[in-house]
This record gives structure tokens, C-alpha cells and sequence, in this order.
């Protein structure tokens, strides 16, 4: 990447994220709103956070077929509601038991465990809420369509899917296949429905490029992953935000335990390749989604 | 109810409870599909238990306006996805910390407290995904109005926000109007989304139409928890398949710990009379939305 490439796609990240932290504080219910408690959480969780990838990988689409902002606010919303339920749900007791999540205590440390469940409960029935409440594509069937993929992306045979084949793997071998497939539903469903998600916001695409887009998002999806798993191995909780090392530590199957550190670097690096090749045919236009295919991989926290 | 007319309703009912129980076998994933668990727990949690009130309120509303039964079905597939996950988190020992529902160990006692998570998670995300995946409405707008409904009787202004507010009221004393509030938010809400997507299912009715059948909604929605408070206090575990007395042994706040058990009963007399009169101007076409309101507010268990 040249160096003024690199200052735009900084500066356009920038704005995102100021942009989504905006989208995010207006969506939510207020702190004032009674249940005020649960609100509160929800908003603890979701609020001043988290490097949002899935919006911005929502805006890197929307970029490409030009889909207006507001639009592509709100389906960043949807997104972010889900991964942050997730996320409150998953640190719980019952599933990771983590006490710290982006430098914070989790929602159950500082809420309760009552009041996180129900936070992460509300937090997706906001996600859809929202994906409803406003006009987001041209027509409403495309909407409609909208909302199927998120819905299916988030469900037993997606994210919540890959975290079951998570939780009933942990002490177990799996082969790479395996433990491809279980990134594919757990990670990578979410992030290939925010790349969907922003392409619908916008000017239709053929079915070809939709296809070559889609390619583009579960590389992408691995790719986060595999550099997840490096980064819990290499680097220290402070830089993480969150506990380093756990994975190994609860003998859960990763990405380096089963390629090594340097073939997960050639792992991450090769989905880079592919996922930067499927967006040729896009030319310039896609200069966002390359830049931000780099930006995921090549991340240090 | 005329004992002709009790015949044909009870006849209905059983045939909407069996149209329900095949639609949500045939909806939900099979246990066959991977993480097998998942699913088990998810089909445990839904198949083969209850009364099927929401889907009752969907087919009873969808009569008034001549709706195809396939639509209702899935309709009633999305309330009682809803309400499953809603009761599997309510049990966990987080929550209520019950270990007996329709007669059978809860959730998370038979596949434990990180599966019962998961199940309840991928059952609200079924809910939106069978709300968008099918035509249930004449037209895409409609359908998303459907989905603005659910989403919106379902978060933390809606179920979630009511079993907030009953969370945090333990050990209080409300008042009526605060007890009202949370009832109408905790069981209310949901009830009401019933009989208004069940309406949409069908041929347009008329604004004023439409006010008339959710004074109706509300109305029973409302009913149905006094009933269940009198219920709670009255009868045993065996014959309403949960821990009976349960509420007045947690402190909760009831309508009988409020009225008085005469007070409640009249209460839910007065709450169906309201039903019924708001029913008057449909004629016999709400035959059966009354008769289905004196079996919410009559039932034993």
C-alpha cells in the first residue's frame, strides 16, 4: 500500500467508526428508559468499543455499489448488535468465563449475569429491529433478503452453530477441515453477511459480481480468524484488550496448534491473495475493500 | 360457550396445535445436522410441549381475515420460537433457576447451562429467519411490518425490557400500575405480536379494524398472566407442569399478592369482557378469537 493510500484508508476508517459510534449511541435505547439497568448494559456493551470490522466491511461494500450512508449505518448496526450479543454471551460463566473484554470488565462482571443474558437476548432483537425499522434497500423484498441472511448467518447453522462445534470440541483434535468448517459458521457467517448486507444497500450487482464479492468475504472471514488465533498466541493481554494465551491454556483447537505460527502466517497471507484477486474485475472501485482485506490481516490487536 | 360451539373449538384447537407441532418439526433443523447437540437442545426445547397459545392467537386472528394456513403456520413458528428461547433463558440458574418445565427437566439441566445459552440464542434467530424466508404476507412491505413487530414485541421495550423490570422489582412492592406495565411488556407484548401477524397473514383490514383486535390483544394478554398468577397460587406442580407457588416463594410481585385471589379472578373477568365487547363489530367471524379468549382466561393449568 502507498502511503497516501494508506492515510485515505486510515482517515475513511476514521470516519466509519466516528460515524458508527454516532449510529450505535442513537439507535439504542436511552439509559433513561426503564428497564434503565438493562439499558444500560446494552449500551456498556456496545458503546465506545471494538474496532467494528463488520461495519466497516459493511461500508467497504456499500462503497462499492454507492449505497447512501445512512443506510449503510443502520445495517452496520444490525451487524454490531449481533457480534456484541455474542460476545456478552460468550464471555458468560456457562460458556468462556472471561472477566475482561476490551480492556473492560465484561457485562456480567459489571452488570450480573441476569442482566447479561437479558442484554445479550435484547441486543438481537434490536439487531432485526433495526434491519426493519428503515427502508435499506431499493425495494422491500431486497430488504427482506437483507434480513434472511443475517438471520441465518446468526443462527445454529451459522455463528451460533460454529460456537456450538466450538464449546463440543474443546479438549478435542480436529483436522484442519474441521477446524475450518467451525471458523466458516463462527466467525466467518457474520463477516461475509456484512459484506452482503452493504452490497445490498446500493446499485444491484450481477450475479457474477455478487459471487466474486462473496469470494472476497469468506476469505476474508478465515483470514480474521486464522490472524486471531496468531494474535492470542503472540501477543500480551494488555495490547489485546482482552486475556491472551486462553486458548491454548483451555486446550482448544487453533489455527497455530495445528499449522505452526509460520504456516499460520502463510495460511493468513494466501487468503489475503485470494481474497484481494476476486476483487479484480471491480478495478478502483474496490480500492477500499483491498485496503481493508490488508488492514484485517496485517492487524496487531 | 354453547356446548356445540365448545366442541368445534376444542376441535380447532387440536388441529391447530397439530398443523403446529408438524411445522415446527419440519422448520427447525434436525438433530441429524451438525453441532447435533445444538439442535437436539433446540427441538427439546420446542417440540411437544405446551399449550401453543401465540400460534392459537395467530390462527384465531388470521380467521378473521381468511388467511392461508401455511402462512399462519410459519407465522406461529416465529411467536413459538420466541417464546421457547425466552423460557429456556428464564430457567437458567442466572435467571430463575428452575429445573422442571412442561413436565420435563429445563434445558439446561438435560444439555447444560453453555448448550441452553446457544439453543435459546439460534431459536431467536430462527424466529426472524422463518418471518423472512417464506411469502406471509400479500405484499414485501407487509412482511416487513411483520418483522418490525416481533422484533420490537420481543426487545428490551418488549419481553426483555418486562423480565428486566421483574427481575429488579424482586423483594419490592409495586404498585398496580408498575405490576401492569411490567405484565404488559413481559407477556403482553408477545401476545399482542401474535394476533397482529396472524392479522397480516390475511386480506387488509381497516385501521379502525385493526385498533379494535389489539384492544382485544392487549386484553388478553394481560388476562393471561392474572390467570397465571391465580394458577401459581392454586394449583400444584402436577397439574401445571412447573414448580407451583414458586412466585410468592421468591418475593415476586403477583396480581393475587396485590387483589387478592377474588380480587385477581374478578380482574380476569373484567379483562375478558373488555376482550369480547371490542370483538362485537367483526360479528361471527370472531368466533373463534372469542371462544379463545374464554379459554385463556377459564384454563386450569
Amino acid at each position: 500500500m502507498s502511503k497516501t493510500v494508506a492515510t485515505d484508508f486510515k482517515l475513511w476508517m476514521e470516519d466509519v467508526q466516528a460515524q458508527m459510534e454516532r449510529a450505535l449511541s442513537r439507535v439504542l435505547p436511552s439509559s433513561n428508559h426503564l428497564p434503565e439497568r438493562l439499558h444500560d448494559a446494552m449500551r456498556y456493551s456496545v458503546l465506545d468499543g471494538g474496532k467494528r470490522v463488520r461495519p466497516l466491511l459493511v461500508f467497504a461494500a456499500g462503497s462499492l455499489v454507492d449505497a447512501p450512508a445512512e443506510r449503510l449505518q443502520y445495517a452496520g448496526c444490525a451487524l454490531e448488535f449481533i457480534h456484541a450479543y455474542s460476545l456478552v454471551h460468550d464471555d458468560m460463566p456457562a460458556m468462556d468465563n472471561d472477566v475482561l473484554r476490551r480492556g473492560k470488565p465484561t457485562v456480567h462482571v459489571a452488570y450480573g449475569e441476569a442482566t447479561a443474558l437479558l442484554a445479550g437476548d435484547a441486543l438481537q432483537a434490536a439487531a432485526f429491529e433495526v434491519l426493519a425499522n428503515h427502508s435499506l434497500a431499493d425495494n422491500p423484498a431486497d430488504q427482506l433478503q437483507m434480513i434472511r441472511i443475517l438471520a441465518s448467518a446468526s443462527g445454529s447453522l451459522g455463528m451460533c452453530g460454529g460456537q456450538g462445534i466450538d464449546l463440543y470440541s474443546v479438549g478435542q483434535t480436529l483436522t484442519l477441515p474441521q477446524l475450518e468448517m467451525m471458523h466458516i459458521l463462527k466467525t466467518g457467517a457474520l463477516i461475509r453477511a456484512a459484506v452482503l448486507l452493504g452490497s445490498y444497500c446500493g446499485t444491484p450487482l450481477t450475479s457474477e459480481q455478487r459471487e466474486a464479492l462473496d469470494h472476497y468475504a469468506k476469505c476474508i472471514g478465515l483470514a480474521f480468524q486464522v490472524v486471531d488465533d496468531i494474535l492470542d498466541c503472540e501477543a500480551d493481554s494488555a495490547t489485546l484488550g482482552k486475556t491472551a494465551g486462553k486458548d491454548a491454556a483451555n486446550n482448544k483447537p487453533t489455527y497455530v496448534a495445528l499449522l505452526g505460527l509460520k504456516g499460520a502466517k502463510e495460511k493468513a497471507a494466501e487468503l489475503k491473495a485470494s481474497a484481494l484477486a476476486s476483487l479484480a474485475p471491480f478495478g478502483e472501485r474496490a480500492n477500499i475493500l483491498s485496503a481493508l482485506a490488508g488492514y484485517i490481516v496485517d492487524r496487531k490487536y
